[in-house]
């Protein structure tokens, strides 16, 4: 069964993202997708960079097609490792480096953020911002 | 010169044309991006057509690529008129029904909106909620 | 065998249609391009559609794919006609409206011209200005 | 805001490119696109390689998208870095060697030039050419 969430606490997890965005400084396009990868709301911060908004999308379908934080699937993608060349895969919309992370309730997916703008490690923050509100909302 | 309008003004058109959607009872997916027809924001209601994701957005792409509102292109795309065939082209992402228009400051386009969820008359219905907006604020 | 011109004479090609285009007060997209339909060059006048770098590249394209100038294909591309579905084959780079012509030397295809930016007759007259002035190269 | 430079520019440019990549004997595609990344003209020098097309236009994109030249990618997408997998994003568009630059104009970038034909020192030294033509002009 695909599960959401509804678009106004898509967009409050996007306000949250945003507003650690605005803090460190890194102009990010925030994304929130259902659980089936496909997009609730999806808004690109003034001065963030153009290809963002195309990796930002991603980053929230590949936590959905596959259940998992995008920064995970980066080890296991390097030649040599078994999943070597999952990038290429699903019509290039694989992302394996982080910023896309499932969002749970009880347990289940019912959605995805994802952020991209800056280095990796500020995209994952960016968008834990938006989890640490979707789990107080839900709280 | 290309143009733009920031992420504030772009999610208060998409609220004003999801107020609207709201009170005609059509879930709408409404996307406002710049005059190269990049995205800046896209909302997709609750129960909106999951088809309206990608409509929506090039409906907006269309009215930036085109510089016209989609709903004058049917009637030149039409067997045996002179665009016939136009919907096919640009990589698939020409919308020739109504729902997109150009956004102008003093006669130039900043920025498109694009709406996607019911039929066309409402679907531009919705959009002009959103156009609306963009003059009051521009006013 | 692929036939080609060289660049120089596919620039000199795009500035006659430019000029021609500056006449009648339609910035357009030229494109040049070899027999295989493969680019030589391309200018996007300032203020031409978005959407016509695309479109001018795929008539230049389809004339070389289907040997034929754009604008012979719409008859035969319509509801009930031999070819209706053509537009949406090859990858969507078929444009069946004028404006993309074979240029021939002794009869041989040796490369394309594609033209976008107004109306299809308009597209027409900026393209035959560029064959135009290949004749009187070539004669 | 997005901005462009005119093609009367643009093309200045690309001959600059072009001269240079004569001189050291390396056919050369050479595409300037605007800060959005759409291309305003792209030549295909005589003999240049036929993929040099595509990755030159996408050179000058990845410029665009990520503001900032395509030299800088190849370290941080390597395996094990915290990029690895940015080539593959995008819709294929990315591209993470060099040849690719912005062109800023007091610090804006007001369009991206994207060189493909050599090794990628030459490359980089025909777009570089290019901008030196456009500080000239700037200046």
């Amino acid at each position: 069964m695909t599960r959401t969430i509804d678009l106004e606490t898509a967009t409050e997890l996007i306000e949250a993202s945003q507003a650690k965005a605005e803090e460190i400084g890194v102009p990010s396009v925030v994304t929130v997708a259902n659980s089936d990868g496909n997009l609730i709301a999806q808004h690109r911060m003034d001065g963030a960079w153009l290809a963002s908004v195309n990796i930002s999308k991603n980053k929230a379908y590949t936590a959905a097609a596959l259940q998992m934080p995008t920064h995970e699937l980066a080890k296991p993608s390097e030649p040599g490792e078994p999943l070597y060349g999952l990038q290429t895969t699903d019509d290039g919309r694989i992302v394996i480096f982080g910023g896309g992370f499932p969002l749970r309730r009880d347990g289940e997916i019912v959605g995805t953020i994802g952020s991209s703008g800056g280095q990796v490690d500020e995209d994952m923050e960016v968008a834990r911002a938006g989890i640490d509100a979707f789990e107080e909302l839900s709280g």
